[in-house]
Formats: C-alpha cells, sequence, structure tokens
C-alpha cells in the first residue's frame, strides 16, 4: 500500500519504520532533514512537502505536536489537503483536542476525504516494538479501512467510537493517570514519612483496592518497582511536560462542554509546579519530588 | 484459645463469627444487647463489660468506630487494661490513627501487655467470609504471635512494621483511592459528556496506564461493571461518609508530620460535598454524582 | 476627533454613546443591525465593515468576546487593517490574553499602525455611567495618546505598562476576584452553618483582616450588603460564565509562563461547576450556593 | 476589680500588662517562670497554680495555644474550675474550636460559672498598644460584664452571639484570610511573570474589585507595601504555622458541620507546603514563595 506519513519525531520515525517493514511504500515529511534521511535509508521516499507526501497516496498518516501543527500540515499551501485524490482516508495519531478533529474532520469531507483520528498509547518503546495501542475515532467502515495499516504498528488497534472519540479516550485515559500518580505519589510519601518502608507499602496497595498501574507499574518511589523511571532518577518514561500538555487538553475539554474537573485542575498545577522548578523534562513520576522536600 | 472481643458491629460480628467456627472460644462484649445474643447464639459467652471479656482472655481483640471508643474501652473503669493479664496481647482492628496507636501502646506497655494494630480491608464481605486482609503493625515477635488468631478472621496477614505502620498502610491505602476513584469518576463523567460510550472508555483504561481497582473493579459510571455498586444505585459497598472518615485520619496524619496532602485534601471535599448533600450513606463512588447535572 | 468603534454590545454601545456625547465623530459597526440602529439615532454614522469604520478614523476602538473576534475584525479581508490609514492607533479595550496582544501588535506595526490594549473594569453601569476604570498597555507616547479618547468614557486611566500589560493587569485582579469571592462564599456559609449571624460576621471580617471588595461591597450572602446582588436573587453583576472566562484566560496564562495557578485553577473549577448546573448566567457571587445545600 | 489570668505567652503578657495599668489586681500564672517574673515586676500576684490564681478572683482570664491546654487548665486537679467561686466568670481568648468552646461551658455551668469565649486578632502588637479586637460569644449579659474588663486590652469589643460563636467569627475570618492571602500571592506572581511592574499591579488591584487586606495593607510582593512583612524579609507579622493552626480549626469545623470547604482546604495545603520546607516561621504572606521558582 501507498501510504503518506507526515512527521518523523520520537514517536512518528519508528512508526513509519514499521509500515516500512511491513512491505507498504511510505512517502515521508519532516522538517527535520536528518529525520528523513534516516528513513530514506530504511527505503522510504523523501517527499518535497506534505502535499507531496500525500500525492499518490492511498492512505495518509500524520504524527505531530499539536493542533496547530496539524492545522498547517493539512490546510497551506503545500499542505495534505493540496496534494490528496479524493477518497483516500486521513489518519490522524497526534494528541489533540476533539473539537480540533471535527474541524479538520470537516475540512477533510468537503474534499471527500475520510480524517480519523487514531492517537496512540504506549510511548516510543512501543512505537519502536510494534506495540502502541491505537485510540480510533471513526465510522465503523472508517475504522475497518484503516485496522489493517495501524496494525503494523500497533497491537490493539480500538475503535472508539465516531470522529473525535480517539482523541476523547487518550485524553480521559491520561487525565485518570495524572490524578491517579499525584495520588499514589502523596501517599507514598506520606507514608515514608510516618514510618512504613515504602516497599510494604506498595506491595499493600498493589494487593488490595488502592491498586492502579501508577502504584504496581510505574511507583513514583525510588526502589519499589525496578523497572519504573523512578528507580532511575527519573529518566526515559513520559515526561512530566507531556502530561502537562495532556492535562490542559483535558481541562480544556471539560471547559468546552462545561464539565467541572476538580481533580484534573489540581494535579496540572502539581505538573504545573514541577515544571515551574525546572523539571518538567523527568518523568512525570517525579512529582513525587514536590512532596519531599529533601529532593 | 480464649478470646475477649470487643465491639460487633458490621465488621465485628462476622469477625467474632469466624473466631467461633475456627474453635476460639470467645467473650464478646458490645453496647447492642441484640449483637451480642447472635454471637452468644453460636456459642460465645455474654461478658458484661470490656473488662470482664478480658479477665481470662490469652488475646483480646477490639474492632470500634474510632479512637475515641478504643479509649474508652481500653481504659475506663470497667476497661479491658483494668482486667486482663499481664503479657496478654491486645489486637486493635478499629480503623485510627496512628498517634492514638503509640498512644494507647504506651499504656498497655505500662501494665505488660502488647498492643497491636491490626486495620482491616475487604469491607462486611470479606469479614463474612473470612477473606479480610490484616495490616499489622508490631514487632516480628507480635505479628508471630497473633498471625494465627488473625488466620481465622483472613486471607491476607501482612506484617506492615513496627507500632502504628498497620494504620499507616490502611490510611495510605485509602488516600490512594479516594484520590483514583474521585479522579476516575471525573474522568468517566467527561468522556460520556464528549461523546464516547463509556463502557469502551472504561474497557480502553481498563487496558491502559489509566487502570486501577477503581476502575476495573469498581468503576463509578452505571453498567460499565455490573458487580460494581454503581451498577445497583450506589448501594452496599463502602460508604461516602466512611470514605470521609478515612481520608479526615489521612488528612490529620499529613497534618501531624507537616506533609502536604493536595489530592487527599481536595478529594475530602468533594466526598464532603456529597455528604453535605445527603448522600453520605451511598456508597463512595457515588461521588460521580458531582459530575453529573442531572444525577 | 474622527473615531471608528468596532463591537456595539452590553459594553460597547454605551461607550460609543459617551464618545458622541464628548462631541467626537464616530463611525460604528457591528454584525447586529439593531445595535447600530440605535447609535446612529444618538449620532453616530453606520459603517458597512469594520473596514470601512476604519478607513478615514483618526482612532479606531473595538470591543469583542474574545481573541478570535478581535483576529477577524482586523485581518479579514473587510477588516480594520485593510481600511486604516498609516499611523491611526487601535486601541482594543476587550479582555483576552497578553500573547494574542502581542501578536496583534505585531500584525499593526507591520502596516505602521499601533496596537493599544486598554481592558476595563466597571461593568456595564460604569459603561453607561461613563466611569470605567481603564488598564492600558504600551509605551508612555501611546498611552499620552490615547487617553484624551477614553477619558470620554472612564474615570480612571492607567499605565500598567509595554503592550499586553493591560491584559494582565485585567487578569491578575480577576484572578484575586474570583478566589476571593470563592473564599469569602465558603467562610459565610461555615458561619452561617455554624450558627453565627450572617451580618455580624460580615461586619467582622469587613473591619478586620478577612476585609475585601467582596465581602464588604459584594457579599454574597444575601442580605449581607442590601446594594449587593445577593440581596436581589444574584440578577445584575458580573456573571458567572464571564468570570469563569476571566479565569480560563488566567490559568491560560499562567500555564504559558509555565507558572502554576493552584487557587485560581480550583475556583475556575468551583464557577464551572456552577456553570454545569445552569447557574452560568448569575452574578458569580452566586457561587456561595455549591456551600449551601438547600440552595 | 480582681482578675486571675492564666497564660502568659506573646498575646498574654502584653494582655495582662494592660490589666494592670488599667489598675485592676491580676493574679497570674504560667509555667514558665521568667514571664511570670516579668508580670510580677510591673506589680502583678504570682499565683501557684491557676487554681490558686482563680480563688479570689472576680473574674478569669486564659489566654493558651489549644483547646488541650484549656481543658487542663480548667480541670487539672490544680486547675481554675477546682479554686474558682460561683458566679464567677472565665472568659478564654484562646483561638480553639467551637465544639471545644460548648463543652468547656457545660462544664463550668455546671459549677455555676460563665464561660465566654473572646480571641482576638491585632497580633502581638496590637496586644502591647491595647488596640486588640476581641470577638466574645455569650449572652447579652455576659457580654456587658465582660465588656469593661476587655476594654483596658482591646479597642473593639464585639458581641458575636451566643458561646462559641466568638470563635466562629475568628475562624471563618482566618479562613477567608488565609485564601485571599494565596490568591493574591498567587495572582501578583502571575502578573510579574508576565511583565507587569508589581507595584502597578498592587496599585491597580487596590482601587478595584481585586481589593483586600491581603493586597492594600499586607501585601505578599517584596517592595509593594512598605510595611508589610514582604518588604522586610517576611520576618514579624503571623507566622505560617499560626495561619496552618487556624485553617485547621476552619476545616475541621466545617468537617463539623458537613459542609465542603475546597478553597480553605487547598490553602491549608499551600502553608502546609511552606511549613514543611521550613518556612513554617515566617510571616504567612511568605506563601508566595510557593509561586517564585528562584525563592
Amino acid at each position: 500500500m501507498k501510504i503518506g506519513f507526515v512527521g518523523l519525531g520520537n514517536m512518528g520515525a519508528p512508526m513509519a519504520l514499521n509500515l516500512l517493514k511491513a512491505g507498504h511504500a511510505v512517502a515521508v515529511f519532516d522538517l527535520n532533514a536528518a529525520a528523513v534521511q534516516t528513513l530514506v535509508a530504511a527505503g522510504a521516499r523523501a517527499a518535497a512537502s506534505p502535499k507531496a507526501a500525500a500525492s499518490d497516496a492511498e492512505c495518509v498518516m500524520t504524527m505531530l505536536p499539536a493542533a496547530a501543527h496539524v492545522r498547517t500540515v493539512l490546510t497551506s499551501e503545500d499542505g495534505v489537503l493540496a496534494g490528496i485524490a479524493s477518497g483516500v482516508t486521513i489518519v490522524d495519531s497526534s494528541t489533540i483536542d476533539p473539537a480540533s478533529v471535527k474541524e479538520f474532520a470537516a475540512l477533510a469531507a468537503a474534499r471527500g476525504n475520510a480524517f480519523v483520528d487514531a492517537p496512540v498509547s504506549g510511548g516510543t518503546g512501543g512505537a519502536a516494538a510494534g506495540t502502541l495501542t491505537f485510540m480510533v475515532g471513526g465510522s465503523a467502515a472508517q475504522y475497518e479501512q484503516v485496522r489493517p495499516v495501524l496494525a503494523a504498528m500497533g497491537k490493539n488497534i480500538v475503535h472508539c467510537g465516531d470522529t473525535g472519540t480517539g482523541q476523547v479516550a487518550k485524553i480521559c485515559n491520561n487525565l485518570v493517570l495524572g490524578v491517579t500518580m499525584a495520588g499514589v505519589a502523596e501517599a507514598m510519601a506520606l507514608g515514608a514519612a510516618l514510618g512504613i518502608d515504602p516497599k510494604v507499602l506498595g506491595g499493600i496497595m498493589n494487593t488490595s483496592t488502592g491498586r492502579s498501574w501508577s502504584s504496581d507499574t510505574y511507583n513514583p518511589f525510588p526502589g519499589v518497582i525496578e523497572t519504573a523511571p523512578a528507580s532511575r532518577g527519573y529518566t526515559g518514561g513520559f515526561g512530566t511536560d507531556l502530561m502537562l500538555k495532556d492535562l490542559g487538553l483535558a481541562t480544556d475539554a471539560a471547559k468546552s462542554v462545561r464539565q467541572p474537573a476538580f481533580m484534573g485542575a489540581l494535579a496540572q498545577q502539581l505538573y504545573q509546579a514541577m515544571s515551574s522548578r525546572g523539571d518538567g523534562k523527568l518523568d512525570f513520576s517525579a512529582v513525587i519530588k514536590l512532596y519531599r522536600a529533601k529532593d
């Protein structure tokens, strides 16, 4: 299958590589020439613009930092919509707000194209291993159409519902994640201050009602889970600034439907305090530092 | 073994029953005569006071609503400390603050008795089935001594560390639980307002980083988990007022060690808002009502 | 002086009227024909577009709901920048984010025009009476130039600093206002629940360290201040949805400089809960309803 | 008049001095011998116990750190209630919870004594100058009876209502104060980060709806108000740990009436974070340090 791919960052590059490995013909575009070069070396064709990447594609994928980039890539003079053939589907794996998804879908529909949101979870590790989870928003037919393409890059391809619901799923999951992690951090730090061994406390939580991915897989207290970022200085993992971005999307989405988001808004401020003190690049579980005066 | 048991409420009564079933001789006391009668019918001996219940016991258990009750039961004229033989251990399964535990342990030590904190999780269901988790605070020797008794009432008997750490474990676990549930409620309600099917959203969270007991076992959105209180009108389960009590213990414990508890304090206010509007008896997952205007 | 005026809403209309009363020649534009007609009846000239309103003006004023509207009014084909003469100053009294101000100022500067931010406080009452406060961002020379125009509509014309600082002042003031009002509401409701006469409590606060405009002029408890919206069913005044908008600007501005805004973010959620339950049109002091179960 | 005075700390000592200056005969008790000596040098009589201080008094005053101290001073073997004559009124100027006040009043009533709560505001400066505000809880007759005594130590003697309402007034005022200060700190720090001159911003707030004692008299940003603690390194003033204590009383009182206290609970955590990092002795306006990464 001929695929146009725009956005070769930390996530996009390994995703495009997996498309190549699966035997697809991939035309790539990125502003970063080195990133393009790596993909070309692996068998991709370099496109001079998003328009060029889209021009003879049977499917177009985008993987970009924010909605503003998606808008530019779609609508600029050299953009995807200027080059894409009618009937070809655009799959956007960026994490953006659901309202922008609907706007982009309407722009695409006006040209005779489907625009499917398919944000991912699984991080750069999952992108490299081809084990990402894709949360897909679109009609059942659109989902069936894009599934084989996404299957080259991920393990779970979940149909979330209509256009935009892929983003809703991603945003709501990360809202819970940001809140839960802050809660686990608070409780682990409190337990330590009150004299319990953090490993014992972690063990109890993880076999009880306090159990969560944030405690049993990614515990923020150093040494409780050997494979967690906390046990290697909060390096690698999912950066605080990325969590901050996602919580911003969540509280903005809540604002758009006049829904309160008490816990998410407070968690957002805690990660913002981390970013403010210069710790935005650390894994988000480093939020526990706010609770440990000596850190 | 001869066991004195004080406090035959919703938790204490089935716990004492399980001691009888295991073949222990149990002397029971409670202010509620009907509760005493039920236990006597099952083979217990009625004691006229905590002192009487303790007087020839080889182990004394207490299961009471709050620290003030434990203090009275221990120290009043007719109290446990007035009747207990030197060397006999007192096991308190009430959920109370760690500072009171240390105070009570000192009072008991002055009489030559050990005071072991052993709060439980598992609810009335676990109490009836004998599958409670006990979080035990005390020396290794004390733990070994009380384990066989607790094993008649529970499945996991966890040694948490020194005196008081059983309570620390319980409080920290429930702090995480209260925060996580409020976060899951917020995210599920937000997702629904943004148009995703709550079952689909729940399914995604539960196979992703948003996973927690609050989402995969006890999801607060009606219909997502058939066995959760949310699917039967928030009846049964763990009451909002009980969660409120435990979050009060957590934030007070945090205050005592000058540790911030941002997330716990906010969650506490949310459950308090529920209690304030008359929903204190509902299961704590009913906190999702604060996010759904029509509820 | 010849003035172009775009935006004749609840605030803009009385402001434009005051310019007419001061003897200025005013060309007005609004999408709402009735609003235009009222101004024409008072002596204004109707312009067919923002461009037409700006075309022979010596000063252009805009008063619009949000940054998106200002962008359109400035940059559309029929917009202000398409018609304005070089050297003429644009004064924007909308409440928008400081980053957009800087963007608009750059666009204007590229055409040889100054863009001065001058958001107001004082509400529709102050707009009608000509007693608004203008918070002006721009160079000292720009401030001196626009001051005489603004003096026809307001009493205090405050120079806040460089471009954008007018909005910063407005946003920060309203951040404090939203937080303080929520705090006063919480304390007044608590005092009443604890049995003190709200008038007595208000009186004590207002002569003590708890004093604020929110308590001594605009107290949210009914009956404490006779002239406050609370004493007339929370009608009139400054709407909850407007406060919500301003707190959104404040927390977004905080996000843009990676500054935490704990109190503002929580207050925002409280006003959002009010909006969510259908009370967005009530005066923002109605936030006290969240604390009084019977309301 | 013969007055017994128990508690000669930073507040109690200057208050007792003012009673002496007004011509009263004062019998003093404190565990700190040096404090007693200072008062004796000024004309007081040293009493060997609270009981002795109360034994021939026509009025007894207490000024103590917390409810536990008041309980001990009243009810111990050598306590006030053991020595006081029937019909003599006890005035407690400590800041404690309203529930304890009612308990103490009942204990006193059983002996034929009135117990009047009369907490103060005005700090050590007001105590020395005799310009304190007293918030008095008790019947109208009790208020009239104690007013002349209090007038020797304060300028405003406010009758708040029945027993306990003096504490309610104090607690609610300080709840507002703690919240407002945190809000002002957040907004001033945000304004500075966004580039406005803090003095200009303070000036605008103080003539606008953002006005409060926390901004116009005690502004937390250094240099905005020359006489505020912020302008002298946050020394003197009202300590963070004292604000923390009062917010604890406020949120506990809210808990006792099942009233949410969202803003107060969050503010409490912010001051707790300050205390946690070792800044508990600084003036409470130092909370602004949480918002300024470099501090």
